[in-house]
Order: C-alpha cells, then sequence, then structure tokens
C-alpha cells in the first residue's frame, strides 16, 4: 500500500482526529450515500481547512487497487506544509525568491522542480490545494530528497497569496510563451521575486497575468515551442542564478 | 500489448528479415538453450548492426507481461535512427550543435531532453547503444513530437562519435559538477559544438572528460547539489539561446 493514502471511513477519522498527519486533500466518492461517519470526516476537515473533493467510484477504485476504502481516501503528504505568512516573516532579513506553481498536474515535473529550486536557492514553492498535484511519495521520490529542504506553502487562493506577496515587497515574475519581454531582460539580483509558472497545457492564469510585475518568455530558436515545465522553471531560476553569480565576482 | 516490442522468436525474425523496423536492442533469456531460431536471430542482428543483450528471465517475463515471449523481445524504435556520418554531412552548411546523452536511464528525462533540444536549435542527439534508454513510445510521448524534429543518431562507441565529431570542426563540452569552469564563460555562438550529458547518477565517464575541449559546471547557490539531468541540459543549452539572441541583436 502506498503510504501517501489512507483508505476507508475509520482510518481517515482517526488520522483527522490525531491532528499529526499533514493532509493534501480527502476523496469522498460522489455516489455513496452519506452517513454520520462522512458527515463527521466533513466536519473534521473543515475545522482543519483540509480540501474534500467529491469524485467518481472509479477514480477511488483505481488509487485503492485491492485496499477497501469505502468510498473514503485522503492523501496525506511525506512533509510539514508551511504557512505562507510564516514564511514571509521567517525569511524577512534577506533578498528571498519563491516558486508559485500554478497548478502542475505532473508528479516527476513538480519532484524536478523542487530540486532546482533548492539548487538555485529558492526558499519556498507555492501550491494550489485545489489544483494540480501536491506533495506525494513520486514527487519526494523524485526530488530526491529536496522536497527536506525548501518550505512547501499549499494555499486555498493563488491570488491571494500573490496580492500578500506584493504587499511584503515581492515583485511578480510570470512566464508564458506569449509575452514579449525575454526572461534574461529582467534583473533578479536586487529584489525578492515570486516567479509564477503555469501547469502544462494551461500556462499561467488571467487574473495571475495582471497581477504579474514582469511577464517574460523563453525565446526559442525553432517553430517548436513547448518546453516541458520543470525545464523551463530550470532555465529561467539558473538565469537568475548566473546573475547573482556574476555580480559578486563584480562583473 | 505496447507497441514498442516484439515477442518471440519467430515474430523477431520476421521483422528483422523485413528489414522495415528500425530495432532499439534485442534481449534473449540467459537460461533457454539455443536453437536454430536464436541462433538464426544473433546471425541477422550481427548482419545489422543490431544489439543483443543476454539478460534473466524475470526481465523478459517483466516486459512481456502476459505475453508469450519464447526467450526473446526486440525492443523497436518508434523513429528512424540517423547514422553520424550522414548527419555530419548534411549539416556542414552551418553551425550546428548536438547533444550527447552517456547512458540516460529514464525514458522521461530523455523525452524532456528532447523538446529542450529541438527548442534550442540543437540539431541531433547522440545516444550509446548499449547502455542507457534509447527512443521508445514513452520517450516519443514525453517528447510531445518533439522526437520528429530532431535527428536521433546511435552509436555503438560515444568515445568513437566524440573523435569524429572533433576531427569535423565540433568543440566538445562536457558537463559535470566537478568541473571548476561556469558554463555560461563558454562563448556558444561561433562554433559547433557538441554537448556532453552524464547519466543521471555516473555523470560523464572519464575517457568522454579527457576528450572535451571545455569542462563545465552549472554553479549552485546552496550545497544542495543535485539537479535533475533535463533540467541541467536545459539549462546550459538555453544560456547558448541566450548568448545567440542577444548577439544577434548586437548586445
Amino acid at each position: 500500500m502506498d503510504n501517501s493514502f489512507i483508505y476507508g471511513k475509520n482510518a481517515v477519522i482517526e488520522a483527522l482526529e490525531s491532528k499529526n498527519r499533514e493532509f493534501n486533500r480527502i476523496l469522498i466518492s460522489n455516489t455513496s450515500r452519506s452517513d454520520e461517519k462522512i458527515e463527521k470526516i466533513k466536519e473534521l476537515a473543515k475545522d482543519s481547512g483540509i480540501v474534500f473533493q467529491f469524485v467518481n467510484k472509479e477514480k477511488l477504485n483505481q488509487i485503492a487497487q485491492e485496499a477497501r476504502h469505502q468510498g473514503v481516501i485522503a492523501q496525506v503528504a511525506p512533509i510539514k506544509y508551511v504557512d505562507l505568512d510564516d514564511f514571509i516573516e521567517k525569511n524577512s532579513n534577506e533578498l528571498t525568491s519563491v516558486v508559485i506553481l500554478d497548478g502542475i498536474e505532473d508528479s516527476h515535473n513538480l519532484g524536478a522542480i523542487i530540486r532546482s529550486c533548492v539548487c538555485a536557492g529558492v526558499k519556498g514553492i507555492i501550491l494550489p490545494s485545489r489544483r494540480g498535484v501536491l506533495v506525494n511519495s513520486t514527487v519526494e521520490k523524485t526530488s530526491a530528497g529536496a522536497v527536506n529542504h525548501i518550505s512547501i506553502i499549499k494555499v486555498n487562493s493563488i491570488v491571494n497569496a500573490v496580492q500578500r506577496l506584493k504587499e511584503k515587497n515581492y515583485w511578480v515574475i510570470a512566464a508564458d510563451h506569449h509575452c514579449d519581454d525575454n526572461y534574461y531582460d529582467v534583473d533578479y539580483t536586487d529584489m525578492n521575486f515570486a516567479l509564477i509558472m503555469g501547469a502544462e497545457h494551461a500556462g499561467v492564469s488571467k487574473s495571475l497575468m495582471k497581477l504579474s510585475d514582469f511577464k517574460v518568455k523563453i525565446p526559442m530558436l525553432t517553430n517548436f515551442n513547448s518546453l516541458n515545465v520543470s525545464n523551463a522553471t530550470a532555465i529561467i531560476l539558473f538565469e537568475s542564478v548566473r546573475q547573482r553569480v556574476s555580480k559578486k565576482r563584480g562583473e
């Protein structure tokens, strides 16, 4: 059994009550009739700010494989998520960068991005609680341990998180291949910045584009305009590293 | 059944004789007694320069799942590999770059690298025929179609390929995190270059390091020194793009 899941009503209630597990989401079958236990799960989840979603039974069967799930599966995280305000406060004494992932779907991509972020000195990664993949055991494995060297922040609203970062003196950079400016024309050396990367297919959402101070693209040498999102993230982050290392050398 | 595999002695002989399939490798069980058909397979493979390898039966069972394999499975490629000399000849009229992958193990990494290569204007990718992953259906899928926009070259010896490229006026760049120079201190704008990236764990082999004109590292901002290989490849290639685009603008 994958250690990222808890199956069945009683097991999920127990985990919620113990408060010593970090939840990603709770999935509830949209066909099972509600009962006392499911109501209790929903109540406990609300109290702890944990998202629950109604999904079809096939999805639950697919996750559970042979395990009995009684219409309820909790996805738990192998890490402890960090609160955004705590993160901002803790890093307020030095220039800080964060990466905001607007609904990345693929666990391998998220794992690779976490590695690149740690190597590039990024201090935090912000993920939306309702869309895309959160930190599961595949992400942890693909990150090669990097997941333990960075703050992972799960938020209910990316828009609110971006507004909060702007209030706290972060400059916001959105990366999208429809933009005009090149990513290397931004000076990353002298500011707090939040880099927003879009999901694999959808790109960065319009509301986030509007909030951004810089809108950048990665120029291509061919018409084949389709970088993997983890590679695109690495390219931009290591341009910021190049600038900072070069500046230190006084170039 | 995965369309990247051909199972069983007769089917493999038929595919070898038809000469209209592109082979990655032929895997033969190291416990099955040799017979006329297996000898014929080995002979046909030798005639066509196709690598065959003896592996244990569990590996074959794992690939075949439910399919009957009789101790022989051929991995076939969804693309046509290109000959190195043909590639060099065809691209001799313009500055050309190639990426050499010294035994990459992971299909997702290879797929992502192929995408980045196409976006960055790289014309060819060189893979060793005996080690690492070759182009299979997972690679094709992960490459998002990029596999059809670049020459994939399969060679029996990476060392020979590097020597051939050097004779033909390519500069050879090896990337390894033990090197002293930074990747962005190389001027990529005015030369043919071959970038060698090492396997996920082993890095670039010593014999290839010796042949390299430039040995570069990607500097990190933390002690966590472990980039995903596809991200590392993208970072270096897009520095070459940055330099070329900047030069065109006359900066």
